[in-house]
């Protein structure tokens, strides 16, 4: 089998390459694939000789980027909450939307409710709004089930995404999420349940590729967190955490031990939590869909976590109940103008960095040699356009595994 | 000639007619299309009988609203102000960037030296993502020129976009948006010039459907305001104001003393100024993208505007320096998460009283007998749904002056 041999030239790459400054940004590049990888990227006089026959893509001097990682969605659920969204906007109380059937309880429902035909008919709308942006890895998590066949299904779903769309889908289990109905005021029996009876289950079919939980005043202590991530380690599954999103629990902290892969959110974590993450080298994923949506004020300690070095990802955070967000380059704009990152962590957030909180740094989220080949071509001159646009997609093509995927699967 | 006539079928309308209550919702309502006109609108059991025979459209149990009025942009213009949005969230100050030739006066020198074939080639993929959309009525306005040429070079350019693809467009002629660097020291000299040699060639050519100044302290005072206004008037040309944005000038009661279609911005409008809108009968119009991008802190007086009865109108404000937005379904959501606006009231603003701020209340904006027909058909079951979603697009199809033009022209 002969594998596909290109090189992309009249491009300028902004490789996000770690140890280059800012975007990494190479002009007049030129980019060597080879199957379904990178084989060179460099200024394309520096070309090797053995690459110069190759057929050539020329590109019309547009940037190119890595493609893009939407690291923290819940994508796949049942329901729509718009009208709960009207309710509130017209005045209706909590406990009016409540009785109406609103929340997340209404989600729980709706998605328990459901087949897996219907899930996933749901969800490819807005997976395919994703990728017509340039996403080609995505999390899917899990949580609206908050019962043994209902927490499977949905990752089934998810899982069958992946097969569906041009795009790599990583699952979480994410049954911490809520307090299910029938275990009101029986918390603890509900972590048991899902510590011996869930998570065992998901493991067992394979369906998921980490484990999550929302660790908050609301949703679960860090002490019941603790549990279940003591569980997932005892299953050989890495951890990530929701936390501090609406205050100070010390959730963080318990997940770095844990060695988190992520911690989300984080608009209360403190100086203590930073230095945690740090030393754990659990990347910050910031969520700026969720601040924006529900109007919070506090903002992520950013400063801090830039100086103590800990990578900063961004997330679409996308879920019908705080980020009904559908578009990373939007998420970009949202994390610059709300929380004043800057156009290249924003870029690096959505790259680099989410590749990094997948534990998919090895494989993808930079234009390097022995990358996979996922490569996104914009029509912009320059990296801050695609954070300083709004509502607007510049996306040209977009390379998945090699080959590109634009008029076939995307447009 | 015949003229074609069609049936639309297994729909619900939001017709948003103004007696009405609501967004004017007919569930399994029919819209009868003759050439270009709406005849019929009503359910589908009270179809008078000469309507039944015609051929049906079969929309799927799909929601219909009149399609969508960008009623405020300022879409034709030249450069980027990526770099300058990136040096600001790098710490650049204000002067660092005036330096770099960052600023309102970066648009006006890239405008100027652009040709009109190449401010058409920027604009027209701005264009073509509200048009995707579902928007069919788009305001341009000038501002940017500031000289004779440039002025009137911006308005063909805004004209030729109406010929181009399958929207209509009016144009504003938008001499006093800010005094260019030739004027400095000299605003006054600058108005005479607007009046007495801009604004007649405008008029002459018929390149203008109505003026509009920037009242403002970094702009023009009321006064210089009013003289352009007053010209405007003996040259049959409408107005209407940018005011109150930054700071309480009484611009609004100015403009509404000379029965402006609407008055923008509004962030500082008091009561009196409210009251000035309602007896004029002008629209208030509010530009969300401004107000977030800008980070402003001043929310526009909405409470005051509904217990006048001014009607309130949404747009994108598109502009390269203060609101890069070319979405109006997510100005719709801006309007609800940032000024609590409800779904409805935002839908009304980007349908009948965007049609209404543009004089266009006999053509467009509602679904009724004798309308232009000119219908955005939605993926979706309910019309909150479309204030809802963040950075989505469920457009299905639409219609201008009665063809469907969404394989054609826009998808
Ligand atoms: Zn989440
Ligand atoms: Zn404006």
């Amino acid at each position: 089998m002969t594998r596909g041999r290109t090189v992309l030239t009249n491009v300028n790459a902004a490789t996000l390459q770690s140890d280059t400054p800012g975007y990494g940004l190479i002009c007049d590049a030129a980019i060597a694939l080879e199957g379904d990888k990178i084989c060179w990227v460099g200024p394309k006089d520096d070309l090797p000789t053995k690459w110069r026959a190759l057929p050539q893509v020329d590109l019309g001097g547009r940037l190119a980027t890595p493609s893009l990682i939407d690291c923290h969605t819940h994508i796949v659920y049942g329901g729509s909450r718009a009208r709960e969204f009207e309710m509130r906007l017209n005045g209706a109380t909590y406990e009016e939307i409540a009785r109406a059937g609103g929340g997340i309880r209404s989600t729980v429902a709706a998605t328990r409710a459901a087949s897996e035909d219907e899930l996933l008919a749901y969800a490819l709308p807005r997976v395919d709004a994703l990728l017509r942006e340039g996403v080609t890895l995505l999390e899917i998590k899990s949580g609206y089930g908050l019962d043994l066949d209902s927490e499977l299904k949905m990752l089934r779903v998810a899982r069958k995404i992946g097969t569906l769309r041009p795009v790599q889908v990583l699952t979480t289990f994410l049954g911490a999420h809520a307090l299910p109905p029938e275990y009101e005021g029986r918390s603890d029996e509900y972590i048991d349940f899902v510590c011996d009876q869930v998570l065992p289950a998901v493991q067992s079919e394979g369906l998921a590729d980490a484990v999550d939980a929302f660790c908050e005043g609301i949703a679960f202590s860090p002490a019941q967190v603790s549990r279940v991530f003591d569980r997932a380690q005892e299953l050989g599954l890495p951890v990530k955490i929701h936390s501090e999103q609406l205050s100070n629990l010390g959730g963080t902290t318990m997940a770095a031990h844990h060695k988190a892969l992520s911690a989300d959110h984080l608009e209360y974590l403190d100086e203590a939590g930073v230095q945690a993450m740090k030393d754990a080298g659990t990347v910050a994923v910031l969520l700026p869909g969720a601040f924006y949506y529900l109007r919070e004020t506090q903002h992520p300690p950013l400063q801090l976590l830039r100086d103590a070095g800990v990578p900063v990802a961004l997330a679409t955070d996308a879920n019908p109940g705080s980020s009904p967000l559908t578009s990373l380059l939007l998420c970009m704009n949202m994390a610059c103008t709300l929380f004043c990152m800057t156009p290249q962590e924003a870029l690096a957030g959505i790259t680099r960095n989410a590749a990094l909180a997948l534990g998919q740094q090895d494989n993808c989220g930079t234009l390097e040699a022995g990358k996979n080949a996922n490569i996104a071509i914009w029509d912009v001159t320059e990296p801050a356009e695609l954070a300083y646009r709004i509502g607007f997609n510049p996306l040209n093509r977009l390379y998945f595994l090699g080959k590109n995927i634009t008029k076939t699967h995307v447009a």
